[in-house]
């Protein structure tokens, strides 16, 4: 934990407490945290569990305000964690100090390089943005996800663990005003106050969208939680229409949580939700007319203008979706016909959102079509996600990571890029009827 | 197309024919095909659409008996291209060359190192393999997939165009008693025959699993598949009743397609519908559940003597899922853990097929997890599919590549991975429904 805090740049003072040694990684460990001869914001447990209570009870005698308890075999374990874990909330409730877990990853935040992972994590530095991850799993964590590959924006993650005090109620709360955040992705096991839950997302949404991945969608499932962070869920109908009804987005797979954050990052809302689609190949066009009319979204109905321009690109792409495919097999190059007809489609005042299917497959390729995409984004405000296939992995991630540097949007599976975009039309929506003026 | 053939290692002749030019690429190019001086099994043939019935009755007087047309500009184009695609099939009729396409990059076959696409595929060869990608749209092309990089063990590929002759019946007749072949993966926008496709793949079904993604599934994409491919979709449920009366697997995304035919490559069929679950991190276990039951799996009960084994390694992980990931915490290594727990629920009676989890971020775990993966494939031949999780791509990909080479298949996506173990169930089903004998 100490060297994934050093890795990441933390810059604050860190202070070992081990009753076994006296010195790690070069600094004084103490063997009782009531010891060190400065004031403590924050304590991270990572002792067996019989003892944690005992820790946390020096925590509050040392007037640390917060705790950050990683160990388990606390609630989720057995009755005597059970024991164990009340004897923690207890501990909270009589002394005011506050805990995140127990049985967590922690926290991260890329405003302070704070990490509080004791896994490996692989990088020095996660890009600072704007997303906030929250699970209740390892699997949202620094050390589970490849957040430097994606070069993904990250605000904060959390892992609520066990949530004995700290949970997604209070997270919500904070993050409501926190200017760094701008949409929260949370995956959740169970809602401990569904009541208290809707009426702080209630405040949260008009401003941030409140994405929510919510396993236990069958007994199966629901049984299994309750062993895994010791939580009881309830009937997955009523997660659905309390959702619905406070304006939370609720995904439904583990990628989605991950890539679909991103669409509210870098693009700016959709004002309806007609789609305009320009693909390489005719095939992938209607793959995504599937995909958006479940996501909610519809195809727009091309506009006359729109349509004389494609028609002086080739009359063959005159409607919608926009087939490249088509005219592209007998060029070398095809940004002369690629980058007009998206033009095209962006400049559309019938068209709301844009999904586009590009092609590349060789290095030389990723400056090409990178330069396009940033020339069109200089242009056009109007939201895009884009998927990337090919015959070479490397060459679609480094392209992937280029366009998310210049502020696209890009996605490795196409149903999930057309799924961004339904929910962000949605999210539109939802705002809409919360009276809520346009986020700038 | 020539330089993808040599690339490819195809070795048969090649004869370039163009009016303009007497040599291409070292090679004499020939005016008009019947003035080659050899007996020609094929013609490739690539020229703008009016004068591809002149070159089809050419090739039809030199006694070649197939032809791809790449071409596009027929029945997907306009009026005149439906006449020129009556034309062609009329010469088809009349003279007997059989014909895949017009609008399509053709096939591939790794056989003999036949390649037809005019674009640029990006390596040498594909490795050799059983599965068949067969599709309506150029995405299942040698030049739209990263086969290379996932080693996809592939025996053919078609991209039946407009299917103005040769169509999914004909390949299906075909591949029935191939035997390169184990499994069949479509991409069908229609079907052109219901009746004669439905007894073809009830022939060919009790042998090879026929996998098929549909698009279509409303009103707005049935009629953008006309104008792709120039055929009429029928009603989506139809569909739907007639591939379940065939035995036929209906697959809902394109990387379904892409992934799940490779678990019948590997994978010995699960003689039942028991999910066993070993997990890294207690969250992915629980999505694994939801995934499952919506992919027509049950969540195994572990018998006796699988959980007094798995309490020798921790009373903590008794129960389906196995979560390696509460006793994991404070370890360095974890395969002396998550080995014995993988070999216990492999081993199990109770359980038919096994969905892992394992998670790697460094580049010294690649070998080690896949000797262990090794050691358990060799004691046991129980199906499984394996999801990769960690901070580095560049890892998870390498291991990847390392696992199916050993003949395991991993997958990018969670729910993908246990929706292949529900399609690999569903199937063995299908079979016995067949009374057919098991495949060896």
């Amino acid at each position: 934990m100490i060297k994934n805090l050093i890795n990441f740049g933390f810059a604050g003072r860190i202070y070992p407490i081990n009753p076994s040694y006296s010195e790690t990684l070069g600094m004084t460990a103490y063997p009782d945290v009531r010891q060190v001869n400065d004031s403590i914001d924050m304590a991270i447990v990572i002792t067996p569990s019989p003892i944690v209570p005992k820790v946390i009870k020096e925590c509050a005698q040392k007037g640390i305000k917060a705790a950050i308890i990683i160990s388990d075999g606390f609630a989720e374990a057995d009755e005597e964690g059970m024991r164990l874990q009340k004897e923690i909330v207890e501990i909270s409730h009589q002394t005011g100090i506050r805990l995140i877990g127990p049985n967590t990853i922690g926290v991260v935040d890329t405003a302070n390089n704070l990490v509080t992972t004791p896994y490996f994590t692989g990088y020095s530095k996660i890009r600072e943005g704007t997303i906030v991850y929250a699970a209740q799993t390892g699997i949202a964590g620094a050390q589970a996800l490849p957040l430097e590959d994606y070069a993904y924006p990250i605000s904060k993650m959390c892992d609520f663990g066990n949530k004995c005090d700290i949970n997604e109620v209070d997270l919500l709360e904070y993050l409501a005003t926190d200017s760094e955040t701008k949409v929260i992705a949370m995956h959740l096991e169970d809602i401990k106050d569904g009541r208290q839950f809707l009426n702080v997302a209630r405040k949260v949404i008009p401003n941030k969208p409140v994405l929510v991945l919510k396993p236990g969608r069958n007994e199966a499932s629901t049984n299994a939680m309750s062993s895994h962070t010791g939580s009881l869920a309830g009937d997955d109908k009523v997660y659905n229409g309390a959702f619905k009804q406070a304006g939370v987005i609720r995904l439904d797979t583990w990628r989605e949580l991950l890539e679909i954050p991103r669409v509210f990052v870098s693009q700016p809302l959709p004002s309806g939700n007609r789609l305009g689609i320009v693909t390489m190949t005719g095939g992938a066009g209607i793959m995504i007319i599937d995909a958006a009319v479940e996501s909610g979204l519809t195809i727009a109905q091309l506009s006359p203008p729109t349509i004389d321009k494609l028609a002086d690109i080739s009359p063959r792409i005159v409607s919608n979706p926009v087939d490249i495919g088509q005219v592209w097999t007998l060029i070398n190059s095809y940004i002369p016909t690629l980058e007009p007809a998206i033009a095209a489609v962006l400049a559309d005042k019938s068209v709301d959102c844009v999904a586009i299917v590009v092609w590349a497959s060789t290095m030389p390729q990723v400056p090409e079509i990178t330069e396009m995409f940033y020339r069109l984004k200089q242009q056009f405000s109007k939201p895009m996600t884009i998927w990337i296939y090919g015959t070479n992995l490397a060459v679609a991630e480094e392209l992937s990571r280029e366009l998310e540097a210049i502020g696209l949007p890009t996605y490795s599976n196409l149903e999930t890029a057309i799924k961004a975009l339904g929910v962000a039309a949605k999210y539109a929506q939802i705002r809409s009827r919360f009276n809520a003026e346009p986020i700038t």
